[in-house]
């Protein structure tokens, strides 16, 4: 019951680290035949990142599961006519080089459309392949700090503040996934491939959203602010007995709900300090210390359970225990997949969040062993035979 | 010179406010025809959400160019009949209504595949159409607090803190937009459309990337850690003499270009404290005072400029204005796009970040006003006359 949704789609796969194995991720789990190509000394940078068990790094074996592995040297000439003789066989390249780097391997864009005028080729890196800044380089935190994302996170008269995961680089590989099956359905339509082209700091500049528009009309640097928000209110974390939890009032209906079913304050939504969205934001300190008069007197459980049963959008602050427990999300959703690897044993990797229905995306298979598949695939591609291979690896080709 | 990659797609577009559009956006920018069907009765909720600019929404204006417009009140049976016709010559409905509210007016996912099972259905929710929590709202704060990603970001010692935009809400249109294009693909093979299933809560649970890990390895809850990365040092932000800025150095070699050709302090790498990157993360507060004692001496502008002339990833952390006005962001990878539109005038929406080269994504016409194609689409699809679009209109149709 594994998806079948890209099974007619073969992805040479040549990105390391996170960006780009979280899009061929995507693509593997939605049932493209993706072959990541590792260079034969060491392979993947995160083959060695914590965390590690059993010697396995979890990091490497969370990203790349569903993938198929092989071992190519491309900077040997005959390990550069071997990927060449691939392209021809294949629809997409990925990688995420730093721009120049796969020209001057000799196997940029120019050459593999010469080979196959069909490929897809799409990039990642941190800044993309053009404009002033296409060199430099680009983690994910200078791709937070660039796009102007940090200028918006954190409480209010603090500093900047870094989003808590590689966010730059995930919104990246979704970007790039969407660029790649965008190409291929244009080739259903024209017969060419052409080049995807994506930057870590594009996607979090369009993560920015309405901040870039507030700006345009008022001319003020939006603010940081903690957990509120600028266009609701009450819409921001809040104290209970044991800790604290989240309240999303989005309009006047809600909030009314609140104040009657919950804090049974039935007069608050006539408060001509509370009476619209725009009056709830200029007094929400105020109204901050209502909600909570009631809610510190409550248990983070029981106060989200009654928020919840007015029909208020409420939740408690998950730590990822609680995340990785949970019914709903761990349990009906599948978001953390059981996989049973080699080395590492029973470990979970984390789900797939697009739940194509009739094609789920699920585990088909742990992330390759460096150079598991070369004899399957090299076989299967290019009809090499097993002394082909055993010359090849003595020649550090493969 | 618009991208024409999505052209030979029609998506009928039921989506409101953040998540929903920003899918469609995709598909719109990337050629498709997204038609967006609004209630006659004021359409889309964000037509009245602010910033305003001479009254009109910049809000919706953002995320809705690219996309026609056109009303229809679903809840009337003529209404309900006339979708369902055009269902049938269309490719995509995409909808992030409660689960439930489709079926419920009559025009869910088994409805609609009766009359065209080649549709893919799309929608978004807070927690998806199953699960325990299926019919709980989902606000972007709900997903960002239950998925445990606000239990990530945020200072040592402070709490839990929301990323500064709306993320939960745009994950969930990036995975919206992968899904569609991927059962889309799925179809050239089968002949037969599918469900597209997209949580708020499930994009962000994918973002935790390797926290889940590390917690399965050690079952130590990651702690919120401000800038710093639990994988990299220095990798952080640093104090220059007008502001912070950031360091990204990812492995050895960049920190030993940092301290020979930045720092002066060619001995430091060689230092048993700082090594290795375990070694520099342990003693990493004394490391960002070394590394202050410089920087504090300069301004921002000064320390990147020499530390990336280094080859050493750092940048400054930009505001809204500064990401607006910068050279290579809003310059060359054309990341705001200049819009005329009628009513708010000359206005800059945020570009797209996936860069197709051969179908680059560009402004074709800036969002309806409300009911604006409602001649043209009905005309098209249905074949309306005006004397039709006159009756319906009195009857409150569309």
């Amino acid at each position: 019951m594994a998806s079948n949704a890209l099974s007619n789609i073969t992805v040479l796969d040549l990105t390391r680290v996170m960006a780009g194995p979280y899009c061929t991720m995507f693509l593997a789990d939605l049932g493209a035949n993706v072959i990541k190509i590792e260079n034969p000394k060491g392979g993947d940078d995160t083959r060695v990142f914590p965390p590690f068990k059993n010697g396995q790094s979890l990091y490497f074996a969370n990203i790349n599961r569903n993938k198929k592995g092989i071992t190519l040297n491309l900077k040997a000439e005959e390990g550069k006519q071997m990927f060449l003789e691939m392209v021809k066989k294949a629809d997409v390249v990925v990688e995420n080089y730093r721009p120049g780097v796969m020209d001057k391997l000799g196997v940029g864009y120019d050459t593999l459309k010469e080979v196959n005028p069909g490929i897809v080729y799409a990039a990642i890196s941190g800044f993309g392949s053009y404009g002033p800044y296409f060199k430099r380089p680009g983690y994910d935190i200078i791709a937070q700090a660039m796009s102007g994302l940090m200028s918006l996170t954190g409480v209010e008269g603090g500093g900047p503040l870094r989003t808590g995961s590689a966010i730059g680089d995930l919104v990246a590989g979704q970007n790039c996934t969407i660029g790649i099956l965008a190409a291929l359905n244009a080739r259903n339509l024209t017969g060419k491939g052409q080049r995807v082209d994506i930057a870590l700091v594009d996607g979090l500049v369009s993560f920015l959203e309405n901040n870039t528009l507030r700006y345009q009309v008022n001319g003020v640097q939006p603010e940081r602010m903690g957990n509120r928000y600028p266009s609701a209110a009450p819409y921001d974390s809040f104290k209970a007995s044991d800790g604290e939890f989240v309240i999303g009032c989005g309009n006047n209906k809600l909030f009314t709900l609140l104040c009657e079913q919950v804090l049974n304050q039935p007069e608050l939504p006539l408060d001509p300090k509370y009476d619209s969205v725009a009056h709830r934001l200029e007094n929400q300190a105020e109204l901050k210390k209502i909600i909570e008069a009631w809610s510190a007197n409550h248990t983070i459980e029981d106060a989200v359970s009654l928020i919840l049963g007015a029909g208020v959008p409420a939740a408690p602050i998950y730590n990822i225990k609680a995340v990785m427990e949970n019914e709903h999300i761990a349990g009906a959703r599948e978001m953390f997949l059981d996989c049973d690897h080699p080395v590492a044993g029973k470990i979970k990797v984390n789900g797939n969040p697009v739940k194509l229905m009739d094609d789920m995306p699920t585990l088909k298979a742990p992330a390759p062993e460096l150079g598991q598949h070369n004899a399957e695939i090299y076989g299967e591609l290019l009809g090499l035979s097993e002394e082909d291979l055993a010359r090849l690896k003595e020649a550090a080709v493969i």
